[in-house]
């Protein structure tokens, strides 16, 4: 059995806790929290952080489960010192600089730490790695959506005047298509997705405003050709709206002779975000704990780890059922 | 510089041949032939396949390019004794047996021997690894098409008054799309596919008894839900129906949740089969050049090898740009 170790309990930890019951090779030891850890909501054991160190021999795996933006960056280095860690740091420019920390933790304490796990970076990061290395004349485009982004939906609901919002990207199937025929298109993530907002306003605000407010909003919206604004009611949008589905595309587009075309679309569906995510990281952590047992210690990356790895299979299993 | 050899100048050998100018960090060696070198249409250096063992130390990954029925079963373990080798054998059930004959052959001589590469087997093995082990509870729905099929196109030229013939799998997009929406579908290759003939015949030849000997052609056409046979002239076969076009999909419907699905499609669409495999086949020499430097000796599948190995970008670049 693997023993799983899950730090930080959000809406990851919690598809993380959610997603072992599937893996019969692992089982949680415990769940991490900053919080009194008697007021988590769950049946699992559930420890304050301060009690971590007291679990160096009693866990394989750590499965980071705190945010990118500060939580990783301090947590990943420092941890990855005491255990074999798997996190899905997001903030791509800092993955470098990130990687260089945590291998030095890694390391120099022979532990194994999986960075940057998860879809995009993550499985998307691999699919664009082969099929560049496939066609390497041609062209990879990713796509986003439709899904609820996170960083959107605070940013309309810093808008004076609203009370809740959600926003769905939503990427425009007609430039999908072109490049699925083969075609030649003018990419730019702003023509390629539409933001679609649904709103709820405080009684007798100014809707215009609003809108206009939304719309021109720098770095979220104003660079998009379409920005769609729906007010509803407060109802609809617990309703309809508080799921947190996502998904997403990347396609390479290239040549195999001077007139013969290849596409390699790969595409996600997710009802969860933080679900899919977490299902990504846990079979990450077995590729962890193999690794630690093999003693190839260090950061990596999905970039430097076998598909074999992830798999509960021996072997001479996939190659019978899977290759 | 990685040194390629060639070993069989087929529609896949020029396939190679043609895909080794896309990579600059390779330089084919030779293309080695059965036949009388000098009757290859090629401008590339050829030489009789008994010259081969002069060029021990002058290639650094053969690419065998001979069929999968007798050419590869045999090639593959005595020329992976004496060379790092890449080939594409596809015959699903009998890798097991052919990975220990050319394991042992690699093994004993310090070589590196790459099996099975391709995209079916290939880089849809690779989707069925990463997405079962991402999503374990769940099913793997596998698509071929649309593309000409060579077994199929053969056995109906076997038919007696066929003069010509192609043989389309088309894939059934309404099964498909019930997957991509999360349903449960019952699926079975043959209603999964539907079969398209196009064929020539003899002048005079009864176009009833052919039709019906085709569609209850047992293994190949019986089984099927839908066959359509559609009888043209040779000038429409040859000008509309003589590419090679292939593709496919690999489909993973998984829960990440009692509640939440995720579901992964994997996709190619290739105007040129053999064009593609030989794609595939490049890259994996890339790894198996840089697999041999390591002294990983020995068989290996798409499993077993990570994907940074594929890629001409060094670690740091592939973290900084793909990740």
């Amino acid at each position: 059995m693997i023993r799983i170790g899950i730090v930080g309990y959000g809406n990851l930890g919690k598809g993380v806790e959610n997603g072992l019951s599937y893996h019969n090779d692992m089982e949680l030891v415990g769940i991490f929290t900053r919080r009194s850890p008697e007021t988590l909501e769950t049946s699992s054991p559930a420890y304050h952080m301060d009690d971590l160190k007291n679990f160096k021999d009693k866990i394989d795996v750590l499965i980071l489960c705190g945010g990118s933006r500060s939580d990783i960056p301090e947590q990943g280095p420092e941890l990855a010192a005491l255990f074999n860690t798997v996190d899905s740091f997001d903030t791509h420019p800092k993955i470098p600089t990130y990687f260089d920390a945590v291998n030095k933790a890694a390391s120099d304490n022979k532990n194994v730490a999986i960075i940057s796990t998860g879809w995009d970076p993550g499985l998307f990061s691999i699919n664009r790695i082969y099929s560049e290395a496939v066609l390497p004349e041609g062209d990879t485009y990713t796509f986003w959506g439709k899904g609820v982004s996170q960083g959107h939906s605070d940013a309309v609901r810093r808008v004076k005047g609203i009370v809740d919002a959600t926003q769905y990207t939503i990427p425009n199937e007609a430039v999908i298509e072109e490049i699925r025929e083969g075609k030649e298109v003018h990419y730019d993530p702003h023509n390629a997705h539409s933001r679609q907002v649904f709103a709820v306003i405080e009684e007798g605000a100014d809707e215009e405003r609003i809108r206009e407010e939304i719309i021109n909003m720098p770095d979220y919206f104003a660079d998009y050709d379409v920005v769609e604004v729906n007010f509803i009611s407060q109802d609809e949008l617990n309703r309809n709206h508080k799921g947190m589905p996502h998904g997403g595309k990347v396609i390479r587009q290239g040549n195999t002779s001077a007139t013969e075309q290849a596409i390699i679309e790969y595409g996600l569906t997710l009802d969860s975000n933080p679900g899919f995510t977490a299902a990504v990281n846990i079979a990450y952590a077995r590729a962890a704990a193999r690794l630690a047992e093999e003693q190839q210690y260090g950061a990596k990356t999905v970039a430097d780890i076998a598909p074999a790895y992830l798999s509960p299979l021996s072997a001479e299993e996939i190659r019978k059922t899977l290759i």
